[in-house]
């Protein structure tokens, strides 16, 4: 099974981390805006696209022998429409092809019969009868929005388990506002930790022999209180952990999301290392042309600051 | 404000009714399959596509002069790939070449920052800086989903003041396990009522003359208690109501949407209307090659239908 999968690269790598390809134009190095024509005003949305791909296959260069996992944000290439899509999917391959698995962070959600469609777009082949049309946008593991309860989730779930894939479905988000629906009192609990129960009730039938089931639960790193509780509440659920980073979650308080023995979460940061050329612990060893280098010192320190909490 | 466009053509059509271009491969007729390859076995996503929008265009020259709006479900684009992406955006062009309202039924959703890049994506513009790239995948209103509460939502309604566009938030959804989260209970109302609360408060800045706000909802047709108690607690929410038709909604429980002046609500049928010239009622009168026709007595009916009980 692909958690599997997943899980063993982190143990060979001692790394659970994943690096978002969130990547912004306001993240590029001047000498690639300056190359495809964004400084200069010619820009295109083609430009740009292509901008992107150049700084992600950098990036890519630069971490796939440290790092299990990519995630890539769809938004950031939805913005730059068909090219930006294109550009998308070249990214995944450029990532598949050297190795990495890939998280498409997508929060797609619908009613069952569209809910299908999304899911063929990302995890599955688009079919017409039995006529195998090709696979649009494929990826390994896709984030999944739970708003529409089980019927919404379940098309994700056929195909998890027909294409050998995985989700990720939204427990507690890791944005200022998560609270206002996410922890909403019920009853006896909150809003995610009724979403929580229903996530574990939908994983049970793909548990890998890890321990772990190929459908997860996207857990904010910015709320310590909360992960604790639902770490101890779906014990056979991988975690997605955003929020380490640029969005302020802590490496003690991520420990929380992890089992006592160091597994059962991934964690993500994007424009902390995509941008690490910038920040002041890099910026007087890197130039703005060592990005990619810059990312990875910057992936190989966020590796260690985490994994000494484990 | 684009609500009052929307509330003024529903006025001058006398037809509070939106038709959904949710266009899936198996809605389409024997002799457009055949033209495009995709039963001889020739089949790409590229054809594909293409039949979708000749079906499409079919479509919207039979009905531009009677409804007011379309309702266009990306996702049976996104799983066409690119070419179904291109297919989206000239079905967009072709519909507003016609006069109609587009609404883009695509549930996006993320935190603040990946929000931003898919409102600019669908209601906005691409910009790096102030350099404007295009425009991505343009709509007059768009579908967004509320679990991540107001910093996930607030950069679409910053593009609908900016753009003059409006969105929808899901509230209460129409199909079956919407209940288990929107209806979960808490302390004294249901999650829907407290999204609804949010729902009502985000829209108060973009009021139209009308009464009516920019920031709507989607209320199911299925549950019609749900529907009086958000009609009662939304006075100032345009409410975008799925289900009537293939889901099983009724004319007579889609009224409790509307408000007592017979306004504040826009009813979506998509299979009922795209496969009209298989149903029961209509296959003896029109032939698959007429299914144009057929779309438009049923939009007739579907009007005549639910504004009767207005």
């Amino acid at each position: 099974m692909i958690i599997d999968r997943l899980m063993e690269k982190i143990d060979e790598l001692k790394n659970p981390t994943v690096i978002g390809l969130d990547t912004r134009l306001d993240y590029l190095p001047d000498y690639i805006l300056e190359k495809w024509g964004l400084i200069s005003g010619k820009a295109t949305m083609d430009n740009a696209a292509e901008a992107v791909l150049e700084f992600n296959k950098t990036i890519v260069d630069n971490i796939y022998d440290i790092v299990p996992a990519v995630k890539i944000q769809i938004a950031c290439y939805e913005m730059l429409g068909l090219p930006g899509l294109s550009v998308f999917n070249r990214t995944v391959d450029y990532c598949r092809d050297k190795g990495l698995i890939v998280i498409g962070d997508a929060k797609r959600n619908d009613i069952g019969s569209t809910a299908r469609e999304y899911a063929r777009a990302f995890l599955g082949e688009t079919q017409f009868g039995d006529l195998v049309l090709g696979r649009a946008f494929p990826v390994d593991f896709l984030t999944v929005n739970p708003y529409l309860g089980y019927d919404g989730v379940q098309p994700f779930i056929e195909c998890c388990k027909k294409y050998n894939k995985g989700i990720f479905v939204l427990a507690k988000t890791s944005n200022a506002s998560s609270c206002q629906i996410q922890d909403l009192k019920t009853q006896d609990e909150r809003v995610f930790q009724a979403v929580a129960r229903l996530i574990h009730e939908w994983g049970r039938e793909l548990v890998g022999k890890n321990g772990y089931s190929c459908v997860g639960a996207v857990v904010g790193a910015t709320y310590p209180e909360q992960a604790r509780i639902l770490r101890a509440s779906m014990p056979h659920t991988f975690f997605l952990v955003p929020g380490y980073g640029a969005q302020g979650g802590k490496a003690e308080d991520i420990a929380l999301c992890f089992d006592n023995q160091g597994r059962g979460a991934i964690v993500n940061a994007s424009r902390s290392i995509l941008c690490s050329y910038r920040a002041d612990r890099w910026k007087d060893k890197f130039t703005s042309e060592e990005f990619g280098q810059a990312a990875r010192a910057e992936a190989l320190r966020m590796r260690d600051d985490i994994t000494r909490y484990l």
